[in-house]
């Protein structure tokens, strides 16, 4: 089930996307949170009248860096250590004031000349859990979602953490809906920039995968229902610039689109 | 005014702490909530017959790190880059489930040897603010509690971001109480583990002031009512083992104060 957030009328309500065409997608509204027990209400909106919002509200967002081999070669990242060890997974947070969803603007930051997209798999937690076992991992997990870690090139090359650099508002675009059922072991994700192509991968190629990062992150730290976690981004990172509009499309998912804004 | 949040008989609110002496203090319950306009209602309860919690329920939490010259120094990191230019903050997260209250227990994560306290001023956000420039800061805050960034090291020095050296539960005690009325420029500030000396340094040290760190993250973000700033460490930063009582103590707030358990 596909499982959007959105505004009509000035009210705010999840639903679930039924239809297939981009015309024919409407949206029926739940009864209830997703997260518990919930119903469908039979009230149907059509997506085109509706303003999508971030599908989940996160209490924190968990991200990964250099999980695709080709990526951190990209900028020049060993994975590796002297010894030829791997080296850990980079784990950093982005805030909730990041958030947006889709059809809401990035806005470039005042304080950068090198704005990043970073197209990226967003797994979804449904419960509250700690030290997750592996073979546990798929209970804790609600969904699937587009992300965009967008990033502050020059300011993450400054700054050695990156809070400002990947923490800025707008820096997190998430949706357009969460996929409840989906295999996500290996999707084609995308990244187009005014329609062209930029990125192009397969999650099949991440170095570590969604059941291992769930238990790292989950060995030191609790996740609450719609926590989520981004799990890296395939070769083909580049820049963004304003007026551009970037598009995140996952097999099996959809489309996350976000058009760039000068920060006003 | 020293105001904390607390609950009793399952009841949680926020109150004034009042009186001067250990025995002596009483808390006289908020009616409202701090941020906003509140009235004391005259019910007062003794501070002994309450479990104090976190004095705030951050929205999220960004520490600073390097930010005493003697400190950086400890741990060998340089504050001057190659050419003699300042390094920019060392800005990061810690999330809000890493937040408990004074009284409550740091459970020694599983995955660190090597556990080290950091006593830290904390500067508490009171209102919805972005970009803020210098001379407006004082009116975003709303005061000042302790605070305690405590640091798998080991695990910092593995992983290249910081998310779960810094970032497990337990890791971010705050408390006792948020001080609305103090000036925070030239304020001592002290560790101890188990009644000994451990951190003693001033605030006046501080490498970058308040107001730049205010300037700086809200040049790239949102900060929210209740949003927390740690603003760095002084030297003296040391081992934590399983049965410690370690205490943050800060000039005009109080003394934050927490055992570490074996996680259970």
């Amino acid at each position: 089930m596909r499982i959007a957030r959105f505004s009509i009328d000035g009210n705010v309500a999840f639903g679930a996307v039924e239809g297939d065409g981009p015309d024919g997608l409407v949206l029926d509204i739940i009864k209830g949170i997703p997260y518990a027990d919930f119903e469908l209400s039979g009230t149907k909106v059509p997506l085109s009248k509706v303003r999508l919002l971030p599908p989940v509200l996160p209490n924190k967002v968990v991200a990964i860096g250099r999980n695709y081999a080709e990526h951190a070669k990209e900028l020049g990242n060993a994975i590796v250590d002297d010894q030829g060890r791997p080296e850990p997974p980079v784990a950093f947070f982005k805030p909730t004031t990041s958030v947006i969803g889709s059809g809401d603007a990035i806005e470039y930051p005042s304080f950068s000349d090198e704005l990043h997209h970073e197209a990226e798999l967003a797994v979804v937690i449904g419960r509250m859990c700690r030290e997750v076992p592996r073979e546990r991992v798929k209970d804790v997990i609600f969904g699937y979602t587009c992300a965009n870690d967008v990033t502050a090139r020059d300011v993450q090359k400054r700054e050695k953490q990156w809070a400002r650099a990947k923490g800025f508002d707008t820096s997190c675009p998430l949706g357009p809906w969460v996929e409840t059922e989906l295999d996500p072991s290996d999707l084609a994700i995308q990244a187009t920039v005014n329609g062209e192509q930029r990125q192009l991968g397969r999650t099949a190629d991440m170095i570590r995968s969604i059941e291992e990062l769930v238990v790292h992150i989950t060995e030191a730290m609790t996740l609450l229902p719609g926590d989520v976690i981004l799990t890296g981004t395939p070769a083909g990172v580049g820049p963004l610039n304003v007026g551009d509009e970037v598009a995140v499309t996952i097999e099996g998912i959809g489309t996350l689109t976000n058009k760039v804004i000068k920060r006003g």
